[in-house]
């Protein structure tokens, strides 16, 4: 399994159209071959930031979502609307 | 639902004892009665990082989580173990 866990910053007035975009990213992540989990998280302290957290199942698989046509467009939309670039991170599951 | 999601990071020289300590808290987390998922993960370019992603289902049983010997016991096992503290956010699930 390759677990892909993003943090993805707003900024104060961009907070609701970036919401929008990640929700948006959720249900054509979730039907692709290679997901076996898609979920979107926001910081209740801060509620500019971002979570996903997502298992992909292999890398073959997370590689082929980042070159999709929806995150293509994601990216596109969502740059201006970014506090600093988002921090993306590949994991293992120990437990 | 109540999503904490904590990022802990070792030392190189005390990564396969702090990994250790954060298996050992998975089993006891998970029989808790408020949890609902407990997941541990290790970063895939720096192993020296770790990151849980927890289900409470409320804010009662969140805080009671953090309450347990197990918690406690882990908490005095890590500390001079730790690279930095702790990066513990509460989430909401959007998706």
């Amino acid at each position: 399994m390759v677990i892909i866990i993003a943090r993805i910053s707003a900024k104060t007035e961009t907070l609701a159209e970036l919401r929008q975009i990640l929700k948006d990213l959720v249900a054509p992540s979730r039907a692709e071959a290679g997901c076996i989990s898609y979920e979107l998280f926001q910081d209740n302290d801060d509620p500019r930031d971002f979570i996903t957290v997502e298992n992909w199942g292999d890398s073959a698989a997370a590689n082929a979502h980042l070159a999709t046509p929806h995150v293509a467009a994601a990216i596109a939309q969502a740059g201006v609307l970014l506090a600093q670039p988002p921090l993306i991170h590949r994991f293992t599951q120990l437990a």
